[in-house]
């Protein structure tokens, strides 16, 4: 994996990817028309990339560029050219076991670290779609088949041993990513780190208490060391609403590049923390001529179908596919074995669910009081009722991470978040 | 790594040894005078290699060299030879962490598959002397300082995850040789295997009535998940007291060739499944001549100041050189902070104890209802003997693996030991 920059890498700009384009038959294909009907864009809204949109007569495509840096902070902040490797090798599996809801690879340099992919559009990334109070009513089917069958078949529930600790080793390298979670999601919020930042002075008070909290400071690293031990499947890594695109019918995830063998609550986490950041978030965006009420009502029911369907989800797929080494088929042979074996599944899943309510609180703090943030919250541009929001999504949070075995259920989730956005 | 005989590989035999030293500037400084003054012979009494001893005016050397196949089943049960390059790969991390406690290595040959090590003399094999009822009164302290040190400076508590990352992946191709535990330890003794076998007729009910045990194959399968999912560290692999070597004096932990980065307590409780195995043991090797009442009060003090050491010891490394990324010292600066932490830490130990006890008991019901056995027990002529020994470390073992959580210290351990021995 390069570690650096190799021979053949620079980087594209909007005046040389037609050119690009024009060497590779299915870009051409997709685009039509000659490189001189062809417009570019860059486009790129996330923090680490260039991303290219090129359209022509027939159609449009996507061009994903590695940087040897951060793009959000410069190249102060060296990151390798590998990451845009193991989104390529987390993508094609993700192709395999999810198709139709990640976009198909076109093309892979791995020299110029790029990924050529569709153009998916209509489609809007989702959480653009949720600041404007749109309802996704396919959403939480489609993100929880994909959650389902992506961790699923990566798991020991479908592979062998060997075939696991192989794909481990494949994604090892990918650490410089993996560090990017540790140090922003499971620590610098609970210390003082000169990238955080806050509401200010609105949240210095609750800033200060969470860096002064032991039990919530024990709870966080209690998950970062399930995030650093835990090689349950192959995780997307990074499973928030922005790496979603969406149609009224379609969903696609995007975005793989921080993909490890991890635990499967911190991506199922990561979607449950992304739907209640918005939930609370429409207190902010709320007019009378654009009342709310109804919006968190789908965005609630949304977070509830999302562990249901997950659950029930990967639960069929184990009954059905339990070709791996764990819980042997031939230990649980017959009526009796089978029922236990089903209460075992069961419990499985709630100790996973456990897992997701920690890593979704994580993954709430750190949009607050962390470096990065999501538009949910800034986009409120009047920073007392921004707080205001970003206090409740704290104060459940909290709650979720050190009394995480207290929430006995989904619906015990989005009950506190009603009655906390209450007060 | 080779999957298949290199070029440059022949198994060594007693006539071929002194040749292939005598290129050995080590080895000829080792063993003194002229290839025509040295002895060799062939001692391997495990079940997987060739072992040599070579003596010679000045001293003598260890020739170990894997066999592409299980030297105890045969050619048609093929291994591959890379064991030898994790064993070499352990075995080197094992002098760097606990130097003194495991042989010096004075050669390694890949092609060959055959590492060179110091000859141990006068040390035996402490399952050897412990039948015979032979106190180790060092054992302790040596095997906890062993495991302490291995165990937590290969862990994400001193290192870096990007480092931790990496030796996972070093390990990661020594995956035949975890197949054989997740196998022979965690599957065949919970269902009808070709390959098991007990004390018969004896112990046929209790095999049946395990194999019929559902709360049992569900808590086995939950630790055979944490072998297959858990990267707290470099494993010894094979941690029993036939990979023990002992004088009264010293202690020397050799052979680990199933090193791997899995759940430490499968190491802890490797240990203690042994003494424990042993305890029971003597009942088949008591005679009036040789009464066993005191060694057995040996033998269960020998399990507590185990656990007891290590757990200290693994302390006190955790607060001295807690240089890892997991739990960071600047979360937890301050009085209040340390405080909160070493209560962390108890409850972290607290927690290994739990899955130790569950791994020990795994370790003890597959050296009586599965394929490799221990001469503790073998060695008892009369089956009927053999067997009631075997009956009691069965039932103390499902004890054990069932009710894990009950057992809150190791105190409550050896209690159930002796209640379980007095019937």
């Amino acid at each position: 994996m390069p570690q650096s920059a190799p021979e053949g890498y620079r980087p594209l700009a909007e005046d040389t990817v037609g050119a690009y384009l024009n060497g590779l038959a299915a870009a051409r294909e997709a685009l039509g028309g000659a490189p001189e009907d062809w417009t570019v864009r860059e486009v790129g809204d996330g923090n680490l990339n260039l991303v290219f949109i090129a359209e022509g007569p027939e159609g449009g495509i996507i061009v994903k560029q590695a940087l040897p840096y951060v793009r959000l902070v410069g190249e102060s902040w060296p990151l390798p050219l590998s990451r845009a490797h193991y989104e390529h090798l987390a993508l094609a599996e993700h192709n395999r076991h999810a198709p139709g809801l990640v976009p198909a690879i076109a093309h892979y340099d791995e020299d110029m670290a790029l990924i050529v992919m569709d153009y998916l559009s209509p489609h809007i990334i989702m959480r653009q779609g949720m600041i404007k109070a749109v309802e996704y009513p396919r959403f939480a089917d489609h993100v929880t088949t994909f959650m389902a069958r992506t961790l699923f078949f990566t798991s020991d529930l479908a592979l062998t041993a060997a075939v696991k600790k192989e794909r481990i080793a494949a994604f090892a390298g990918n650490h410089a990513l993996c560090k990017i979670t540790e140090d922003l999601i499971f620590t610098d919020p609970y210390r003082v780190a000169e990238m955080n930042r806050w509401t200010s002075p609105q949240l210095d008070d609750i800033a200060v208490a969470f860096r002064e909290d032991s039990d919530l400071k024990v709870a966080v690293s209690r998950l970062k060391l399930k995030f650093l031990t835990e090689t349950q499947a192959m995780l997307h890594g990074d499973l928030h609403t922005g790496s979603i695109m969406v149609t009224a019918e379609e969903t696609r995830v995007i975005d793989p590049e921080f993909a490890f063998y991890g635990p499967m609550g911190f991506d199922v986490g990561a979607v449950l923390a992304n739907l209640l950041i918005n939930y609370f978030s429409q207190d902010g965006h709320e007019t009378p001529e654009s009342p709310r009420d109804a919006y968190r009502d789908w965005v609630l029911e949304t977070t509830e179908a999302v562990w249901r369907g997950f659950s029930e989800k990967f639960l069929d797929l184990w009954r059905m596919h339990a070709t791996g080494d764990a819980y042997p088929a031939d230990l649980f042979a017959g009526a009796d074995g089978e029922r236990r074996l089903e209460v075992e599944r069961r419990a499985y899943m709630d100790r996973l669910f456990q897992d997701a309510i920690g890593f979704a609180a994580a993954k709430m703090i750190r949009r607050i009081l962390g470096l990065a943030h999501n538009i949910d919250l800034e986009w409120i541009e009047d920073p007392d009722a921004r707080a205001a929001c970003e206090r409740r999504i704290l104060t459940l949070a909290r709650s979720m991470m050190v009394h995480a075995e207290s929430y006995r259920s989904i619906a015990a989730v989005t009950a506190m978040a009603r009655k906390t956005r209450a007060g």
